[in-house]
């Protein structure tokens, strides 16, 4: 099956990074080449990667990435392996490096290639509604459905069995077999990041794309963004009702069930098995474990462990919630 | 006026029912035949209900219906009249009996039935956008307007005088007269009810429909499932606001005002002349009285009587919220 | 470039006026014309106001208007220069009058004007996607780009450089430069705002509009109403997540942040750099001051100075709400 991950446009050499961020020379004696940007953990040799804060210390101590975009005081703490790009704005930097290697992925600008399905192969393999559009690089597996007005813009993989409502986008999304997305949904924009600044915010690409895994459901109304360094994931048979919003990088457990309205923002992980009351959020970078149930309404502004139930703003043991609400 | 409600497969020999759900025999003498499944309380001579779980006794124990689906321990609570079918799994059973009575019910893929405006009688009726979708049994009152890609699918019925905007879905609905549908709502729907299973959740059909009554409006971006044994309605002269969810076999009364982002989960009842602030939020299978004032945000939990004014979360009186956050 | 404003249709003769809202004379020697009807602040010299509250009264009392609807209880508060007509319901009277003056600003039908834009000049001017429809007085700057099956409907004027995504739906709206208006949006329709009735809401008219100034970016499935008597507007450089409902006369300030889910209830005022999380809600004629910080799923129930940090539900100081939540 096609993956419709981002490509990367590298290598460049070091040279040419270096001149986009206008720093000097970093004593290299030949010039080098660069083959992707990375977080701190994941990057490798020969590839490039950024910190921009103490947080990320141990990470930083052990990258494999051959170069790494920092600042004076934090570049202490990289191996030396690892050569520092000292900058004064880290965030800015990486926004322009990582534009250089992905230029499509700053861009959510509609997609313009999209042709009628009419004029595509999928005429003759899926059933379709009235003004279906397709982009380019889009594969759709057996047995499929797609509604009325649905645009799957470019770099989609759709699995087996699969049925998409009307009135739908989709782009850069990886889905497997037997996931129903029902009507107005929007699957695979880019998320909400980007650095604000005083005149014009600058948007930085997003690089990761969608995952939903098999026998999922998705709600009607509901919006799924992009990752930006790494995917956006809703595991096996986990099912989201209407007008869900799940943002960049999010992670979601196999066998989970989200109702109505909930919003979970940025970057945070959902274990499996988990039960979600509408309208309830979850804030960013928040990990809940498995086994966990968290009230209709509830703002979880606190990692939550396993086997847990929750409910309250912010989001207390039930127990605890029910002896206060007496 | 053709009434869109889903229609009975029916009457299905007990045998065959019994063969579905793997029982033996029942120790009738001749087969006999089976009209029709509905709730305990609803059902009737020659017809099939279910009994699952103790809250419903008072029910059981008068039931009018030939046959129940339950359980080694509840069944003793069943009138002579009610010969018990008991099975490991209730709702399960349901399930596949209600699939066998109502087998459109359960899926909700695109209508690929819905064809052009322009290739029906009613092009010459109503006022209509481009690329308007007419799926088969619908019917549209005089003097209406519908707005562009709108499509009405399957079992769609309008009253007079109604204004539906653009990028609207509906399906599986009656309207009546002088009712005012934006734009981009999806009403009709399947709601957010499925038995979770490990592997693949299993949906259950949902064989009500929605009703909106005479005079009412619905806001931009708004979802409205259908029932699942009974219907979903919004009673004569409710306004809602943009981006409501109201779940399945939800009941509002009349007059009452509804604000932005409000979500009804599934079962609960409204009553009439209630006002109810943004964002606020009512969990399932809860009651709300007549003449409630509910503020902006809250989230109800328990039951509200008549005449009152509650806010927060848990919503409680305003007076004792005002006192405890002063 | 061309403003998409609402058009008066007056001057109507006060005796017309008087007829409508059938009130007897006011000694006018000889028949006199009515040029606008506005607020009390705003209105002017020969226009029409309104006075329905004493929280008005400071208003009321330095008015410019030639005449004013009123009460026979508030009519002494005005100027001598200020003619009152007094009726039994003031807003409803009101709701007549502005109907007469602003006849389309009551009904939002879909636009049946809309026509294919490539039966337009803008067909050479901007890229755009399938089924893309414009309504009347619409003006397009250089270097747009506007998406699949999006409407834009009469009277709307967007700026050079903007993106408009697919599925999306303007009108009555002044749109800067450098504006994004992602995926499936609905932008310019009338307020939540009626005079409830027992037997038929009495919706009035909404003659403002919606602005939106340069470098602004408004999220995939947001809401923004246009404004009653003042318009709506989102300030420079301020940015709107997925899903967010901003209601009528809402005015935000530049360089704001606003996360998924936020709603912001009718005539509320939000200042610059301020930043508000996910699901938080801002009731009704509130001030929120510059650089205020909103915590995600909030309640703002009250005033907020500025260069506060508030968060819970009602809001309060951060550092309270994590004393009280340890």
């Amino acid at each position: 099956m096609m993956k419709p991950f981002f490509k990367s446009r590298g290598p460049f050499f070091i040279s040419e990074i270096l001149k986009s961020l206008k720093v000097g020379t970093c004593n290299l004696k030949k010039d080098v080449q660069v083959k992707d940007i990375k977080d701190l953990s994941s990057s490798n040799i020969s590839e490039i990667t950024f910190f921009h804060s103490k947080k990320y210390v141990e990470f930083a101590k052990i990258t494999k990435a051959s170069f790494c975009i920092t600042t004076e005081s934090l570049k202490k703490e990289l191996p030396s392996s690892c050569i520092p790009l000292v900058v004064e704005n880290v965030l800015v930097s990486v926004s322009k490096i990582t534009s250089m290697f992905y230029p499509d992925a700053i861009n959510d600008d509609f997609d313009d290639s999209a042709i009628d399905i009419n004029q595509t192969n999928f005429k003759d393999k899926v059933i379709f509604g009235k003004n279906v559009l397709i982009g380019k690089d889009v594969s759709l597996g057996a047995n499929c459905k797609i509604g009325h007005n649905t645009i799957i813009e470019k770099n989609v993989s759709i699995g087996d069995n699969c049925s998409i409502g009307s009135n739908t986008i989709i782009r850069n999304s990886l889905i497997s077999n037997n996931v129903k997305i029902l009507d107005n949904c929007v699957i695979g924009k880019h998320g909400f990041g980007f650095f604000p600044n005083k005149y014009k915010n600058l948007r930085y690409p997003h690089i990761g794309i969608v995952i939903i895994e098999e026998n999922c459901e998705i709600g009607c109304g509901s919006t799924i963004d992009r990752g930006s360094m790494s995917n956006t994931v809703i595991g096996k048979n986990t099912y989201l009702d209407n007008q869900i919003h799940i943002a960049h990088n999010v992670k979601i457990g196999e066998n989970s069930i989200i109702a109505g309205q909930v919003g979970i923002a940025g970057s945070s992980i959902v274990g499996s098995n988990v039960k979600i009351g509408g309208q309830a959020g979850i804030s960013g970078h928040i990990k809940v474990g498995n086994n966990v149930e968290i009230g209709g309404g509830s703002g979880v502004i606190r990692n939550i462990p396993d086997n847990t139930k929750v409910i309250g703003y912010p989001a207390k043991n039930i127990r605890e919630f029910l002896r206060d609400n007496k």
